[in-house]
């Protein structure tokens, strides 16, 4: 708990794949879900891979008292917040340069589509964080995988043309897949939607491009951290 | 990440193990470190345990914005920062019943010390949250397993007469052990403490008590997330 940062694991002098991590704030409700955020960081680490996390430096749409869904008085800025998933060490988002790293992954969480687009307030009609922007179009012409889950595959649907992605389910029991109508929004932005389960993962090879479900699906957490590992081992398959 | 809740892990009606996780903020510098609370739900939910999290209704010690270490205008309540961890199923520490579960559990962070304790400020002559020293006492009295990791074990070492439990190692590289103060401070307060490197973990049968190491060591997220896996195993068995 104490240790002051996370271990040096951004050194570039290392054949190690290198990954960036785009992180949203620290919450489900307003941030990065903080069990897909943790799991992604558990299963970079796992497979020996270099990461370093990202956050855009900007007030967050808004802060959410998760315990009732009422809103805080105060804004939070999303990357202090992300500090907290990341203990600490985390850099601006404007700074990621695609041609530093392998591969980049974006966690889910309502962040995703409240602070890095705006999803959640217009749909597909939804606008792209301009930074983010860049930082996959930066990817996508280097020819870099990424890869996504739970709602953040909707960004991609939205900036990649013809991805071919999951946000779960399409269709289903409400209780299991509360927010199964994204998959029509992708749809609606031109992507393919792959109907998958929470122990399934997409994978578009032209796009190079991976997505899974993680909380789309009222899943345990183990369920979601398997879920997100998935994911994470097939974006490392591709570098 | 959209899915209202944590899916309904704490039905009582099932031979399952439950257990109660006690939350302390989301954060490492002023609540639960992150990937610890996380893991500890991911290895319950894996070992298809039951659980139910639950914090103190009260005010942080501090909020500390995790870029820099410099303390927030304004603090934050407990059990609402805790509710980013449990997606917004958190319980106030003081309706904690032990006779209901089966195993108490307790991640590491500052949060443990600053707001379950005292002991970031007094070091061993710390006090105990009155709510959670009721706890305690409640699953030491039915002699129910508890598992905590991390610098959590220094509450075990104020409220278990005679335990033995280990917060890492004792003395180290300082860049890898940076807190192994803490080590003589359980045992000023009356524990043994067992070095014990990230890999390990300590059980103390006479008293049901595990502990492991976790973010102790400056370790990878992986490694925590086994240290935390190797509690939560223990702490089953035992029950």
């Amino acid at each position: 708990m104490l240790a002051r940062s996370i271990r040096a694991f951004s050194s570039s002098s290392s054949s190690k794949p290198n990954v960036a991590v785009i992180l949203s704030g620290c919450g489900v409700y307003d941030g990065t879900e903080v069990t897909e955020g943790v799991s992604t960081l558990i299963h970079l680490s796992s497979a020996n891979a270099l990461f370093t996390c990202y956050a855009p430096d900007k007030d967050q749409m808004h802060a959410v008292d998760h315990t009732c869904g009422e809103e805080h008085a105060a804004t939070r800025n999303v990357l202090v917040e992300s500090a907290r998933i990341a203990r600490g060490v985390v850099s601006p988002l404007a700074s990621l340069d695609a041609s530093k790293y392998s591969a980049l992954v974006i966690p889910g969480g309502f962040g995703a589509a409240k602070n890095l687009s705006s999803f959640a307030v217009d749909g597909p009609d939804m606008t792209v964080d301009p930074d983010l922007a860049k930082v996959i179009k930066g990817f996508r012409s280097e020819n870099k995988p990424i890869g996504m889950c739970c709602i953040a595959p909707t960004i991609a649907a939205k900036m990649i043309p013809n991805a071919k992605l999951t946000v779960g389910q399409s269709s289903g029991p409400e209780e299991m897949w509360p927010h199964s109508g994204a998959a029509g929004s992708c749809e609606a932005m031109g992507a393919t939607h792959v109907d998958t389960e929470i122990d399934g993962v997409c994978i578009d090879s032209d796009n190079k491009l991976v997505t899974s479900a993680a909380y789309m699906k009222n899943a345990s957490p183990s369920e979601v951290h398997e879920s997100v590992g998935l994911m994470v081992k097939q974006v490392l398959k591709m570098i």
